[in-house]
Order: structure tokens, then sequence, then C-alpha cells
């Protein structure tokens, strides 16, 4: 049974229509039309609090991302292409409309719908300046107007709303975080020297949990602390968290760097800021909008742009580097115990998804060093493999048939690191098109591996590297390649990605995944991920600084579903060379059984 | 002897001092600190006419891009990697600074010596929102201030400033625009629509030519009549010209669409247009910032954003498509006609940059439709070719010699079609590197003209296909890989782009360069140009539309620099298929000589 993930299902469509009709009771008697309710918490971040779980709680719908806007006389909620099929299954669609947000945005859907002269609602803590802006010409557009509201309407209703999160907080030790917070905090320091601000809210608590050296626990699967830093450009931080998180080794660790201080002191704290008429720099990316409005309601200066902290954090130190390594051995030979144990019992047929997720969980906790899994394992047998971000449930869970493909895309919070590893499998036979397929994703994820690059190459730049054996089929996949790794924090971590929408620069150090996919719906889907991490890479003869990756996963790809006359003499090198290095590293690390498995699964195929 | 083109210095670097002394006079009489000095027009135009060359005026730099800035004890001149040596070959470096803008950007370079206090005057109408906004921040930064001047500074001490050009303006024949102005126009009126804008200001004069079938003579080789038009949503619209460049047969051409109204009337029309307290779109690309104060300033609202002309032209008709066609035949008989000619000639040793120019243009003449060069050609010999950017002139022209590679980048403007072609020549014997070099190139090229992507990517998705040859063997080009082209409109046109910087998606109909290059500084450089035209590309099996191109230029690819041995079997197929489909297009419209030249020129290597 797996202790660091649930299958129940939390939500059902039957709660949205009670709750969406109280919510707009309190629109009437407010004088509103309507009230936006983001998917976010005060921080933006990706992972919420059950506290801040609020478009789940009022539709039903618990997808990592989408907006719900509840008009007197309709509402939608806006999802992106991950979450089509799953907002359809989750809420009550006579009550709200699920909308696709490629074809209509959020601020297209108001703009659409808004009555003239009406009023939308929001809470400044859940919206950036940017965002803010968006929808308000949005509401613009439509001739009404977006008011804020000091208190959130859902919150107004919801009356058994959880309380914050208040795990410990506790310090991360420099063995791991490879940097002091004093040295860390004097970087941070140059950088607003640099663009002469006085000081600098952190408003991502990933940020303050790397700039301080400090974990916590208030969310799901990330050693998070939710709280706030201000950091101003001389002097000692202030650190704001619910005093019921405070730890005297947290504080001992900061020492003389910081103060804590109660939360409930913040709002203060910034009216403070901007009395001192100062310069403040808010993080574009986290920063809510109500940081800014009080800030220069006091009579600061808000500069919003980016946190420096984000990307030093993303830029991994040797220490951190080392222990992601200690940390994939670990967690490759629980994943080849894993695999394994699948090739033995799936055939049986009895195997279904939950299975697999309790049973890679075991090996991970047998390591004796798992904190947690680093989100809810993705487990897609068949045609829940064609969904990129399923999460399975009692109620959709699956047997892992055979002549069907398995899918599973998991990962593990170690103390020295996290990691994030997705595997595709066939029990039984594959047919020839999923050869075909898995072979092109197996090339185009080799392209990335073996990939060169000058220096200030974007993740943007190479990420149709790992598309183009997909687009020679005409086929492609919905997501980004690679995203960024936190070191013991979240498993999606900016500022650089292996997308579209990935601009920032590579730099020697920084961590990203490769998991390149194809999914026919209501068939088969197929990905494969390893992390991977930038290193120089000298060419002789060459006149550039150049770099490539280094890839930190071992673990077996499927060599049943890869059909080497479709690759080239390279990329078949380089699968080989891969398999052999997973063989050396892992096999010192399992059981006899597993090992006598692995030689077969990383057998050479040129 | 060139008839669309010179090849005299037309700056020294002695002009410089004594101008720069002036301006700061000048400054000093109105208590300005400094004045900044882009070379621009009031149209933000990439060629601007001889009356708006203030910066080579100036500084004597005649770059097509570039900022001075102008303070009482310094003065910088910052310009981007290809004018790194010509900035610093052309001005007085005593007097002011070349500054390298990836090091230092014209904002930095304020922010660190602007001082504090002082105020840095600028001409509005040479700014855009965007680019002002990024000048005040930096002002700011230094404490410093921006003030706005009503007369451009140059222009007070510029006492023998050239006239603004009167050329006469022409309506463009349906023959070739493929569509009337009244059907763009209500194309134009229906995005306005869905933007909700009152009105559109049309700043760029591209869209002005396209929206309307006009063309014009203002800039050197482009047929651009400069001019604003203001498009209500409903009735005429309205054209601002010089009076002198009106012509009866572009009255009747635009009926009832629109009035010609005087130039000196535009400005009035921008109060008008903001006492209607209308939303009015400026196009944030070229839209000087002193059309957004006029309207503001008369109470309208104006809406910084795209023009939407800009995304229609760049989509071309069935009648551009046939036009470019017709073009690349007739362009590519003359090029192969000059390309049959060095081959015969240069090995005599005697040929120099501006007899090649000479000798290319004679045969574009002669082909009895040339209306122009597209732009001065690049024609680089040795160490010259490798100045990407290069432009002969008597002082800088070079023997093509033995040995040696000679790289000529030229296009021409017909009525029917703009061309742009690159083709890298060795005279006598290449050297190994340079084989591999022109065979790295050549494979980046072909990686772009065979490449197929879904619907919805970019340019700057694929601009590293054309790089990855280079890439593996540290090697790379600091220039984009291709730029949008006009339709007997500007050479260079936006806003598609292969390039890290182009984010709009590719859509059937564009045209394109496809131009990867390489650049051994003081020995050689190489480029391979062909036009490609985005088409439509069906893969049976798949499940997206998918795009990919056909290439518009017809002309050999030296095969002396081709080492076959570096390339797939796919990548020989293609240069095969190319030089197959060039002898057959070709061969028809060229001498004897020059057939049989052809016939080696595009043998199959495969």
């Amino acid at each position: 049974m797996a202790r660091f993930q649930t299958f129940d299902d939390s939500t059902s469509p039957a709660q949205g229509p009670k709750r969406i009709a109280k919510l707009r009771t309190e629109l009437s008697r407010r004088g509103f039309e309507g009230f936006i309710v983001p998917r976010a918490d005060e921080h933006q971040g990706e992972y919420v609090p059950k506290s801040a779980e609020r478009l789940a709680w009022l539709t039903g719908f618990t997808g990592s991302a989408g907006t719900a806007i509840i008009l007197h006389d309709k509402a939608a909620l806006v999802v992106d292409g991950r979450y089509t099929v799953q907002a359809a299954e989750q809420v009550d669609t006579s009550v709200i409309t699920p909308v696709q947000m490629a074809e209509t945005s959020a601020e297209d859907w108001i703009a659409a719908n808004l009555r003239s002269g009406a009023t939308l609602a929001y809470d400044p803590w859940l919206h950036t300046s940017d965002g803010l802006k968006r929808l308000e010409q949005a509401a613009a557009r439509a001739g009404g107007k977006f008011a804020p509201v000091d208190m959130n309407l859902v919150d107004v209703i919801w009356i058994d709303r959880p309380a914050p999160p208040q795990a410990p907080v506790r310090p991360h030790p420099l063995e791991y975080a490879g940097e002091t917070a004093t040295s860390k905090l004097q970087r941070i320091r140059d950088k607003m020297a640099e663009a002469k601000v006085d000081a600098l809210v952190v408003s991502d608590p990933h940020n303050l949990a790397w700039a301080f050296n400090l974990r916590g626990g208030d969310i799901g699967h990330t050693p998070l602390p939710l709280g706030y830093a201000i950091i101003p450009k001389e002097g000692r931080a202030g650190l704001f968290f619910d005093p019921a998180k405070m730890t005297n080794e947290a504080g001992s660790a900061v020492g003389e760097l910081a103060d804590f201080v109660d939360i409930s002191h913040f709002q203060g704290a910034l009216d403070s800021l901007g009395q001192a008429k100062g310069k403040i720099r808010i993080d574009a990316a986290t920063g809510a909008v109500a940081l800014i409005r009080r800030i220069e309601a006091a009579g600061g200066y808000v500069d919003v742009g980016a946190d420096p902290t984000s990307l030093m954090k993303a830029v991994k130190n040797q220490a951190e580097i080392a222990g992601s390594r200690s940390a994939h051995l670990r967690d490759g030979a629980a994943v080849a115990r894993f695999l394994a144990w699948l090739d033995r019992e799936a055939p049986r047929g009895q195997l279904t998804e939950i299975d697999a997720v309790d049973a890679l969980e075991a090996f991970r906790v047998e390591t004796g060093a798992l904190k947690n899994v680093s989100f809810p394992s993705i487990s897609g047998a068949g045609p829940n493999a064609a969904l990129p971000h399923y999460r399975v449930s009692r109620s959709s869970n699956r047997r892992i048939e055979n002549n069907g493909i398995f899918l599973i895309d998991s990962g593990a919070q170690y103390e020295d690191g996290t990691t994030d590893i997705t595997r595709t499998i066939i029990v039984g036979e594959p047919t020839a098109e999923m050869k075909d397929r898995f072979t092109r994703v197996l090339r185009g994820h080799i392209a990335i591996a073996r990939s060169v690059f000058p220096k200030g190459t974007s993740g943007a730049q190479i990420d149709a590297f790992a598309r183009q054996p997909l687009w020679e089929a005409g086929l492609d996949f919905d997501h980004g390649t690679g995203h960024g790794i936190g070191s013991y924090l979240s498993v999606h971590e900016g500022p650089q990605r292996i997308a579209k929408t990935g601009l920032t620069p590579l730099e020697v150090g920084m961590m990203l995944s490769n998991e390149p996919g194809f999914y026919k719906q209501g068939d088969y889907g197929i990905r494969i991920e390893n992390l991977i991490l930038v290193e120089p890479h000298t060419i002789a003869g060459g006149d550039r600084e150049m770099m490539g990756f280094e890839t930190l996963t071992f673990a077996p790809i499927d060599l049943r579903l890869v059909e080497p006359s479709l690759m080239t003499a390279d990329e078949i090198k380089w699968l080989d060379a891969y398999h052999a290095e997973v063989r050396e590293k892992i096999a010192p690390h399992v059981d006899a059984e597993t090992r006598a498995w692995l030689e077969k699964a990383t057998r050479p195929v040129g």
C-alpha cells in the first residue's frame, strides 16, 4: 500500500452546483456580476495546499491548472489541452462549461460573456500583475470592470475549509545544499545592487527555501515551507511564517542572517517598505498584485521583474550535482527492481495501475532514504497511457493487459536529490506501429541527449530536435520536451525549459528532464524520460564555447519496443552505451534476480 | 557600370568631431545633458531616406542599425555584432566610442554614464513606445530624466540636410497584387472589429503600400511610398503623403476607398482621432511615441498592438506566389549567366568585387524587367566574405584571388517579385577545411529545405536545424537563418523569421530566406541562400496538419566546395534533385555557353 499517494476520488461533479449557487448569492449580495477562481495560491505555485484548492472545492476539477469564471447566468472552466477530458468528467457540465484554452482563453471568454457595465470580482492574492492586466483588458473589451475583494468569495462560503498547513520548517544541511545561506544572500544582494533595488520580496517559497537552506512540508510532495521573505539591501532579512511552523534548528541555522517573523505582520512589513520610499523588486512570475498594491499604497516604488534567486537556484552546485548522482543510482536500482518485478508479474494479467504504483513506491521505500514521492505517479495502462497527465484513482484503475502498453512516470524525493523518470513497457507483443512510434520517441530522446550547442542557446532552440522524428511521420506531442527540476525541491522548477516557451539560455549546472512522447487517443501512450545535466562540451577545432548534456537517470529502456532498423548508427551507439552504463552502475545495487534481468534488459542491439 | 548601386564612401570619420561639437553647443543652449540619435526614421524602417540618415551624418557610421548617445563629456555608438568592425573604421573613436550591444546595451550605457539629475533629450518621432520605455527606465536607473524635443537637434545643425524624397506614388497592378485594396481593407477592418478599435494608424509604409496596392520610390531599393494611413472602422481612409508625390493613376486606383491628404494635415488628423474619444490602434513595431502622445493629448485612447496588416502581407496570395516563381526563373537565369561568366573570368585573377557586382547587375538588367536591385550587393572576396553585412566600396574593393572564396549576396526587384540569393564560389582549389565548412552549411540549408513541421510551428523552433551540423563541429553563425521577404516590397519583411527571435507561427503562403553561413574572421566566409515558400505537406498515416517548404530560388550550388562523404544519403538526394530542377528550369532561358556550364555545374554527386 502506498504511503505517499492516494487513489481516492477527492471530488465529485455533484458538489459543484450547490456551491456555485451559494457563490452566486454572495455575488448578488455584493453587487458583482461574477468572480474568477484560478487554480492558484498566494504564491502562484503549481502545487497548492488543500486550503487553497478553491477551484477543486467549487467545481470538482482537480487538475493542476485551470480558471473558473462564475457569472450569474453562466460559468466556464477554462483548461489547457492536458485537462480537456478530465475537466469534462469532473465537473457538472450542466452548471459549468469546460472551455478549451487553445480555442478560447479565459480573457476571450470574459470579453465575450461579461455584460457591459458589469463588475467581475477577483482575489488580488491569486493573480500576478501581468495576469491581472490581461484580465482587466478583457473586462474592458466587454465594457465591464474588474474589482478586487478583501476576502476571497470562495472562502466566505467554504465553511469547513482546511486550515493552512503547519509543517515544521527545518534546515537543509550544507552537505546537500552545497552553499551557505550567507553566500547565497550575498549573491542575491549583488544582483539587487545591479538592479538598484532597495529590497526584494521573495514570494516564491522555493526561492525562500533555496536561499536560506530551509525545507518544510506544507505542500503534497515538495518539501516546501510556505511563507515570504523580505530581503533588504542591507541588514537582516525577514522570514514570514506561521509561528507554529518555526523550529529551533531552523532558527539557529539562519542565525544572524534573518529574523523569523509571524506571518500576521507581513502586510505591516510591506507598508513599512512602501513608507521608506524605496524601490522594491516583486517577482513577475509569483508576486501577487496584492503585494504590489500594498507597497504602492504606502508610497513605495515597485519594480516588477525577475526574482534573481530563481536563476541562481536553477544552476546546481557541485554538492547538489553529486547528491543528484547518488540519488539517481539509488533510484535507478529501485526502478530496475520494479521493472524486473513487472516483467515477472505483468504477464499473469492480474496487475493493475495501482498495484504498479504501490510496488514502485515500496521498492523506493526499501532504499531507506525516501522522503516522499516527488509527485503522484502517472501509471497508465493501454488507453490511460495516452493521457500525459493521468492520475490513477480507484474508479479509473485499469488492469495491465497482455499485448498492451504500460506507462509509468514517477519520481522520488531524497534529501540529496529529486528524481523524475518515465518508462514505457510492453507486456506481451507490440504492434509494428507501437514499435515505430516508440523508436521515433526514443530517437527524439537521443537527439536531445546527444545534442551539443553553443553557450547562450535556450531550451526553445533545441526542443524541435526531440520532435523531428515524429514530425517526419506527421506526428507530434502536445507538451514540452523538458522541465527544470529542483534539488530536494519541486519536481518542476524554472526558469529553463526545453519547450517552445523555454527562452532562458541553458547554463552549465542546470538540470532538466528529457521526455518526448507520443499519444494515440483511446489506444496507447509512450514517453521516455531521463533527467539530464547541462555540462561544458569541448570540441577540438571549434571556435565556440559549447555545451551538452550528461544523462543522470539510469534505468533500462524497453528494447522490445525498439526497432533498430529505423535508427542511425550513431543513435544505436548511444543506446548501447547508455545501457552499458545502466548495467555497470545499477547492477552492484540490486539483487541477483534483478541483476540477471538487467543483463538481458540492457543487451546491446548494435 | 552598376546603375542601381554605388561604391563611394559616403562618409568619413573626420566629419564627426565638428558636428558632434555643434550638437553639444545646441545641448548647452537648451540645458540638456545629451541627445540620443538612433538609426531610424519616422516609420522605424530598416531602410531610411537620405534625409533621415542623421546617425551617418553625425558620426560617419553607415550601418543599418545603431544608436549614438551624445553627452557633454562623452559619446557612444552602440552597435550589434554585425557592425563592430565597421563602426570602429567609420567613426573618429577619439570622439565617439563604439560599444558592443551584446556586452553593453544603449540602456546599460545610459544607466552607467548619464549624470544623476541630468536630462537626456530625444526625438519622439524616432522611438516606439516600448523602445522609449526601456530608455526611460535606463535614465531613471541613472537618476536622470528623458525629455522629448520638438525639433530633432541633428536637424537643427544639419544645414544642407537633403529634402525628404518625393518619388511619385503609383498603383501596383492587380495582376501582381492578387487582391483588391477593397478586399484587403475589408479584412483589415474585420481584424479591427475583433480588437474593438475605432481606427488604425498605419505607420509602416510597407503596410500602407500593401493595403492600398500602391508603390513608390522614396527608399533606396524598396519601392516604398513614405507616408501614413488612418483607417477608420467605417468610411474613407486617409492617405497622408507629400502632395508632390501624388499621381492621378494612384488617385483613381484608390478611388472611393481613401482620400489623399497633404501630409501637413496629418497631426491635425491625429488630433481629430483623439477628440472623437475612440480607441486607436498604433502599431507596436513602427508607431512613434509622437503619434501616441498626440492622440492621447487630444483625449483618445491608444491601444498599442500589432498592425494586423503586417501578418496579412506576410501571407502571399496565389498571384504573388506565381509572380515570385516567374521572377525567380528570370533571376535564376541571370544568376546562372553571371556564375558561368565568373567561372570563365575569375581564374585570370583580374576581377574585383565591384566587377562582380557590375556584371551581375548587368545580367539582371538584360532581363528587361529589373526595376532595381533589392539591396546593395554583398560582394566579398577572401576575408571580406567573412563580414556577413559587408558592402563593397572603392576603398575596400578586393581582387577575387585564386584559391580563395568569393561570396555574393544579391537580389532584384521585379514588378512580379523580389529576389534574394547568396552563392559562395571557390576560384581555384578549396582547402579541406573550406569543403568541410561549406558542406556543413549546405547540410544546414538542406535541413531547413527538407524540414516538415506541424501547423503552429514558429521559425524559432526550426532555426537550430540549420545550425546543428556546425554545432557538431563547435561552430555557429551569428545571424538568423531566414527572414521574410516582400512581394515587390522590402527584401526584409516581418513578422515571421527563422531565428531565435522568430516566434510568429509559420503559415502556408509565407516566404522566407534560408541562409545559414559560416564565417572565419580574416580568412573566408560562406553563405548559401535560397528563398523558400511555406506549403502544406501531407504525410500519410500522420495525425497532424503538417507544413514544409518549396524552394523558389534556382541556381547552382558550387559542387567544388561540397564533400559528399560528409553528407547523408537523403541530403545527397536533395542536392541532386535540386540541381536537376535548376537545370530543367533554367537551361531553357540561357545562352548555349551558359547551358553547357549549367550542365556541368548541376551534375549529380550521388
